[in-house]
């Protein structure tokens, strides 16, 4: 029987409400990044292998199961929320379909095979260091949001690690740091072919950057029209809307 | 007394009617890319030195004039074109304040000098390499478009020969070409901090790139607002028309 740890809760994925997931205010929740990387990534639909690497409570894993018939492995160096993740794969009976791997990204996984995964996907830690005052708050929240465990980097060559040539890797991070992911993945051999801004309204500037590229590809990038979240009114769009309670395949 | 040679002919500048520039239909006419880099790039008002490279029939140093009151220098390889800008330069009675020299960007030039701009524009040619059938048809196009006499990096190359610490660099391109134009920038001490991706139409995928970058600059890249060409019914947006029919400072 499904143990709810501390504060937990279970939470209905809104983009899917035939589906859970645990979540602890205190320790993790996933963010509208994640929905936007889960719904912005290229995914096999009859088969074929997945890692999303940084995975957290499981979420990316999860919304992509409603996208694919492959098998998705999904790696996570915090062990309180690879059991989180755990949990919510046997809690959604996806346990056939979804593995979840305590494990450090930096470090080779015996039980992920290099360059043998079709997607990589990651919602990596944002910040280079975290400020002080920031630093013993939420010890879950520190590793997953600054680079404290492992830096971009370490993310880029973990990708490439694990997917084969040919395959894609799709990233979210912040506009600040757009130079370093196109240098770095292009460093590592994963060439930047689809790019899409994502802004709160129209009139700002952009939050949030979704990157697809593609190992050992040709150069030759597309920018993809805005996604803007919200209407002028405050209320979401209709393409976040759609992301947010109906995930598109 | 002014000479038109060839086809040549005197149009107006649309966004100062009060400003001439000798065109011609078979060698160069300017593009809406030119107006749109001169409306991107920062310009000090009162005083400063300003160079555009690939300068063309000299648009952008037009264009500067009416923002600036700084000395405005334009580099252009061929004669023929250089001799076009020169022409405009005292059509316009700006001799005092632009001087056009003809000359190749990937040679030092003598009457500019190192690290002493505090703006370097360039429309840079787009495309690696001519295509068979372009070649012959107008070399004075193929040279201005196609990458035969400079490379992108010896476009960087130069801007960074001739921008000082802490002086700024705006350019314009294709989408395509943006991992080598950022990864190039931040190989030769171009930090990249503004880019603004322009799109033909709500929708559609982009087709430019405005980017400014800081010589020496510490790494914080902002994404402005997506600018539109074109509304739905293919009129001008506002924006597009405050570019071409009256520039803003």
């Amino acid at each position: 029987m499904l143990k709810l740890k501390d504060d937990e809760r279970i939470d209905y994925l809104v983009a899917d409400e035939s589906m859970q997931i645990i979540q602890s205010p205190t320790i993790f929740s996933y963010s509208l990044d994640a929905l936007l990387l889960a719904n912005f990534t290229y995914v096999p639909v009859r088969k074929g292998r997945l890692l999303d690497l940084c995975t957290g409570n499981g979420i990316i894993p999860l919304l992509l199961s409603k996208r694919t018939y492959g098998t998705i492995y999904g790696l996570e160096i915090q062990e309180r929320l690879a059991n989180m993740a755990a949990r919510s794969v046997n809690l959604n009976d996806l346990s056939d379909q979804i593995n979840i791997i305590q494990g450090d990204l930096k470090e080779s996984q015996r039980e992920l095979h290099q360059s043998n995964f079709d997607v990589v996907t990651c919602n990596p830690p944002y910040f280079k260091t975290p400020n002080d005052n920031e630093k013993n708050k939420n010890e879950h929240l520190t590793i997953a949001r600054h680079e404290v465990c492992c830096s971009l980097e370490d993310v880029i060559k973990a990708c490439k690690l694990y997917v084969k040539p040919g395959g894609k890797v799709a990233l979210v991070h912040r506009p600040g740091r757009l130079v370093d992911l196109l240098t770095l993945m292009r460093a590592h051999k994963i060439e930047p072919k689809r790019l899409q801004f994502v802004y709160s309204k129209v009139g700002r500037q952009a939050i949030m950057v979704l990157i697809e590229g593609i190992r050992d590809g040709k150069a030759d990038l597309n920018i993809l029209p805005p996604l803007y979240l919200y209407n002028e009114d405050d209320t979401y769009t209709e393409e976040t809307n759609k992301i947010i309670y109906g995930l598109e395949n």
